[in-house]
């Protein structure tokens, strides 16, 4: 009778896909134990590669779309995913309205909208799903969602009854909210929003302090950006009923974690929680023997929600050696060991630059789970 | 009960003596399990360091002599060893004749002597020592270990009756050879060589041909070298009953090998066998559940006598899993796989230069053994 082993790792940037990662250990485990039961649970934690992994985790399918990009002028090409159950869609909001798709001396968060990301929910709609799974980190906007619900079919209005325009410059002027236009099949749908920041929308830790100056906002725009975010609040309180000002994580993705919960049956999870049910990683780590999981770097901080934690976690529950690896071993990570990590293990083979760490990703990953494997078999063959 | 460790590995060379490693691993496994018995057994392989871990391992003491050096108006303080039992002594002659001793402009086999490892050897007997270790590896020297013996009392007569100069260059001229000035004590003591290659005296593979360029003997050199070496080993027959040119070994340290055969009791043996039998290793390893060992490097060539392949061959005679771990792993280390060790990880804990490395040494040994214990623990405990 062989092990069954399941690998769970996110992807080591730069290097390796989640999915490149999960061959690459099966590769180092059949070095060691040709027959042995391996199952690829390739993972992510809502940011960078959650859709990817999903699709590749449940053998679902990548789709394209041209939308509005972050700014007003701005077309781009977005995938997003359908996972294999046919019935799920996976965004990632940085596709469509990301600050990587702003160049650094255009970066203005008056004016960048998440419209795009709209469009991608409705060209998600569009597939006929009854989930939608959106992560939203790395934007470039601070427009509380508003562009994502003018392209649902929300109309907000100034006091003259036009509709605004685009970002966070223009949310000073929403008079009332008018959703008679929104797509109806939003109300069926449920949308899960990948979340791992706890800001209010506004204040000394909302979206346009905290976030607002890496997106390119000065400190006279911040103050504007954040009581426009104040008032779009209020209106949504009084025309929508919904207060989500003070709501934990309302403030991420400049303001969009508030516009989903506003304009959607919104939930606002941890990422990586969200790709564990929807990878269905626990069935698979209660009948195997070892899981394997990890990243390209891994630090004290992993214990903050990202995928090698998540993942600890699920093997702990159900008293499952788990070993992480990792190319980088940052500040303490030891504090990761009581966090339910069994062993944690460098891809390190021997001094060399990053870049050449980055080149040889794959193969050395293949060969330090070959040695942890043959550990296995060393101590429980005996 | 707690686990039984014995740690024996070589020195991490620039990073961490023997010492230092037994100490770094003993940290690394006491973070897991605070109580766990930890034998200490610093290793080398008779190379460089041996004499350090061989008065380390058995609690010996170090002494200092001013000696001749390698070259004629040449003096060095050379260290050695004398175990723990007092019985024992360990010199290594590149401490009294090596060729990091010479600046490199200075090398010249002709005139290069090994006078002062016979000094070294005429001070252990002086300690009243049963038997000698010597490890001859890194010579500056090409004479035949024909200085050493003179330093021991042997006289190199010419034609003439004239005692012969120090180097390779003099032993053209050796007409007899008498002994009777020969310390006494010598034919009570073992001399035990590390020696781990096979050449002949002379030859095509032999110590002039072979070795004598690194040395800083030019090609005509060389034909001459190996020339007086020939002589030289026809008078140690014809003398003294010796057949040496053509033992394997015999070509090690520019002849020295031939020289210890021809005038001590000497026997050749590969340098790791030597010093697992003088730390008493096997004994050790007997009783205890793990074995960790290790080198600043490993490579498929590590195979061909190294420490952590003589360590891997006491654990697998007994049947106990053997941990290895390196700084460097280079090419085909895998191959380590079938001789002996269990499982082989790198030290490496990040991208890093080779200087960090070095400097993060005995950090690195620590949590890389923690790792390794705590998947012991994972696994033995489940």
């Amino acid at each position: 009778m062989g092990f069954s082993f399941v690998v769970a790792p996110d992807s080591f940037k730069e290097s390796a896909s989640a999915k490149e990662v999960c061959q690459a250990m099966e590769r180092g485990i059949r070095r060691v134990y040709p027959d042995a039961i391996v199952h690829h649970v390739p993972m992510a934690d809502g940011g960078e590669g959650t859709v990817e992994a999903l699709v590749d985790a449940t053998g679902g399918r990548l789709l394209r779309r041209e939308v509005q990009g972050p700014l007003p002028d701005q077309k781009v090409v977005a995938q997003f995913g359908i996972l294999g159950d046919g019935k799920t869609a996976v965004i990632e909001m940085a596709e469509a309205s990301g600050l990587a798709l702003v160049e650094r001396e255009k970066r203005n968060p008056l004016i960048t909208t998440t419209y795009g990301t709209g469009e991608l929910l409705l060209a998600a709609l569009d597939e006929g799903v009854e989930e939608i799974v959106i992560g939203i980190g790395g934007s470039a906007t601070n427009d509380g969602g508003a562009g994502m619900a003018q392209a649902l079919g929300a109309k907000l209005l100034d006091e003259s009854g036009t509709e605004i325009g685009f970002g966070g410059g223009q949310l000073g002027r929403v008079a009332r909210i008018d959703l008679d236009g929104m797509n109806p099949r939003l109300k069926n749908v449920k949308v899960r929003v990948a979340c791992d920041v706890d800001n209010p929308l506004t204040g000394e830790r909302g979206a346009s302090a905290v976030f607002g100056p890496q997106k390119g906002a000065s400190p006279d725009m911040v103050a504007q950006l954040d009581q426009n975010l104040g008032h779009y609040a209020e209106i949504i309180q009084r025309d929508l009923g919904k207060e989500v000002n003070a709501v934990e994580g309302a403030g991420a993705a400049g303001g969009l974690g508030a516009g989903l919960m506003a304009f959607t049956n919104a939930s606002l999870e941890p990422g990586v929680k969200i790709v564990i049910d929807t990878t269905n990683l626990e069935a698979v780590v209660k009948d195997a023997d070892f899981v394997f999981t990890g990243e390209g770097g891994m630090d004290f901080q992993t214990k903050f929600g990202k995928t090698p934690y998540g993942v600890a976690q699920v093997g702990y529950k159900y008293g499952k050696p788990v070993f992480a690896i990792a190319g980088t071993l940052g500040r303490d990570y030891e504090e990761l060991y009581d966090h339910g990590m069994s062993a944690i293990f460098s891809t390190m083979l021997r001094p060399s630059t990053l870049d050449d760490a980055l080149k040889e990703g794959a193969v050395n990953i293949e060969k330090t789970v070959e040695s942890i494997v043959r550990m296995i078999k060393a101590l429980k063959e005996n």
